[in-house]
């Protein structure tokens, strides 16, 4: 089997998955609770904690654990529209962002927010000079995504981090879900970075857990309500264990030096390879302006389905755009946003790779490529 | 050790745990991805949800996941009030609501909904009369729980049921999170009833992993978007292991057919024997409209904590009132909501059973409560 669908979501590290079951066996107490066993889950949640905010260089105060990456993505662009509503109601999301972001925008904009989406060139950058022209005295706040999940792009933060550096009323939100391991942590936790987004199960974590990050006296309104844990702005009994095997996922996956070169040198063989092809287009690039661990490419008139279909058939596992949008058969929203045209945008299929991911797997992989594209030849002409 | 703190959380059924570990190492696929990996996740998802769908006589359409009692509280409370607010912005939820349901609504009166408090009698009970005068041309929702989580009244749900019989326009939730296993099914899951909040972790299955039950054909806004996910209604990646894992525990638990009557023989021997001293208050009674494992006391004079730190010197853990509330100090809301003085209110602790726990138990802490109650003779005179 060879799985090149990790942007859909990553087999658990087993080292997270022991602590995950050391922490449930052991370590029941509900953290809330007066007595030492909730003293004991505490201090591990605390610990957690402190280990992820200094993998960040931020606060451990600035950590507050979520469900995972779309309640945090609801979050922060939810809790921040109604913080910040007496002071403004428009935001401006870019237009390639995850459902997660574009959705919370779209159901804030039936709540009496204002919208704008930023648009992206071509290549799937956010056009900074456009975003600019959106921005108003109302705006409160700006979120961009750190690497677009269905091609790679890594936006723009720094230009936009500049753009906004005069502009303190307006919140900065990233959502780098997809940055964890690709992207070195300062490249996006920049000082005008106000939110950051993180999903556990993106980097070897468990599912069901993840964080956002909230730059120390930056407001926003709770979306979970209750008994008031996470400093009373997320409440909810904390998932200890899964948090524990977070923390000790994000130390694994950002400890490993050698990551991101291995992504690269694995993506570059199959961009090589797959743009030799007759009718073959890569929507990806293999610059240092995108995530050395996507690529997304189509067969001129085979439809993303079939060919992950395809694979699938030799236990080689890739995806259409987004795992979230496959099911409904949506083209990707990144590449209709980049001007491709729906039919082109249909054949897109995205390999994303990880670093258990090996050079003899490409290898096989394109041998695989060879036969199914051979056997397309009549759909190309 | 004894643990009597299962209000606040219970451990993980091993069985539950060996769920979890075997879904979590074998099935890593993304149920919405289209390769057979997501397929095969989507397949433990589906039969999860039918599992539980069947253990509650509902509907596998009907079960929506959560992360929680607190994210499901959440969810109905201002997924109902914003998916309603053009037919009315009124609110009923009962004065000894969970925080996760009380700050919601209290979070909804801040954006322009109107609450009302539905009052309870000395004994704990919601007055149903007055809950009736409540009631408004405008009522878009009521909410009252199953169990008190502070002193165990189970709350005249029929009776709602009936009052709200010809008034179909009005949502009707049950916040069951105290209830599973403790109170028969059929007991709250009532045909009047909309809207039913779980939570995993106080059946014995893992934190962070819930759901609710929504009756076909009820609106409800998401308070997650995203992905689609969860007949578009909640969205992320599914946990599929803790999904699976919950799916276990509700089995387990629910097939314990013996589990009320021992519950209610452990707590009827602590019951007379803590209210033959003298000054010992008994705030839950023990009566059929009492869950079996709550019983909630308090020695005159002696604050609560004070009585949790004793008990926990000979490892014996129980709590004040709510675990939520035990470190903030704040003296039990039921109980003040009764009508009970503050200064008594403050005595209050609160011993939760489970099945797993046993008459000796009952026994040790009963001689360790003689001792610890000798000790505070100077504090009661
Ligand atoms: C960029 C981005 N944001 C948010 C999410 C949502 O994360 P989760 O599945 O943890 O809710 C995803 C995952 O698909 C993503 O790729
Ligand atoms: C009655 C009730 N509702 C809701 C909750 C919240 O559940 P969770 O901790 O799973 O968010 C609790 C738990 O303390 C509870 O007792």
């Amino acid at each position: 089997m060879i799985y090149f669908d990790h942007s859909a979501t990553t087999h658990p590290y087993p080292q997270a998955l022991h602590t995950y079951q050391e922490v449930a066996t052991k370590i029941f107490g509900n953290p809330s609770s007066l007595h030492s066993l909730g003293t004991q889950a505490g201090r591990i949640l605390e610990a957690s904690r402190r280990q992820i905010a200094e993998l960040l260089s931020v606060e451990s105060s600035e950590i507050f654990f979520t469900s995972g990456g779309t309640e945090g993505d609801n979050w922060v662009l939810k809790g921040v529209a109604f913080e910040k509503k007496a002071f403004g109601k428009h935001i401006i999301v870019s237009d390639v962002e995850h459902p997660a972001v574009k959705e919370s925008a779209k159901w804030l904009s039936q709540q009496g927010f204002d919208v704008d989406y930023a648009p992206v060139d071509k290549r799937g950058f956010v056009q900074v000079d456009k975003l600019a022209q959106l921005i108003r005295p109302e705006t409160i706040l700006v979120s961009v995504m750190v690497v677009n999940n269905e091609m790679g792009a890594i936006q723009p933060l720094q230009a936009i981090a500049d753009l906004l550096a005069d502009k303190p009323t307006i919140s900065f939100h990233v959502d780098a879900v997809q940055a964890v391991g690709k992207v070195p942590v300062s490249d996006f936790m920049l000082d005008r970075v106000d939110f950051a987004t993180f999903s556990g199960h993106k980097f070897h974590a468990v599912r069901g857990v993840g964080f956002i990050y909230k730059k120390s006296g930056k407001k926003i309104t709770p979306l979970l309500t209750g008994g008031g844990q996470e400093q009373d702005l997320r409440s909810t009994t904390e998932n200890v264990p899964a948090i524990a095997a977070m923390a000790k996922a994000l130390r694994l996956t950002l400890e490993d030096q050698e990551a991101v070169e291995k992504l690269k040198s694995m993506r570059d063989v199959l961009a090589e390879s797959l743009a030799s092809y007759d009718g073959v287009t890569l929507f990806s690039e293999t610059g240092e302006d995108f995530a050395p661990h996507i690529l997304t490419f189509g067969i001129k008139g085979v439809r993303g389905e079939v060919l992950v279909h395809a694979f699938e058939e030799h236990e080689i596992y890739i995806s259409t755009t987004s795992a979230c949008s496959s099911k409904a058969g949506k083209p990707a929203g990144t590449l209709i946003a980049m001007g491709v045209p729906t039919s082109q945008a249909q054949t897109a299929v995205r390999i994303s790779l990880d670093t258990s991911n090996s050079m003899a797997e490409i290898e096989q992989f394109l041998t695989i490529f060879k036969q199914i594209y051979q056997k397309t030849e009549k759909i190309r002409h």
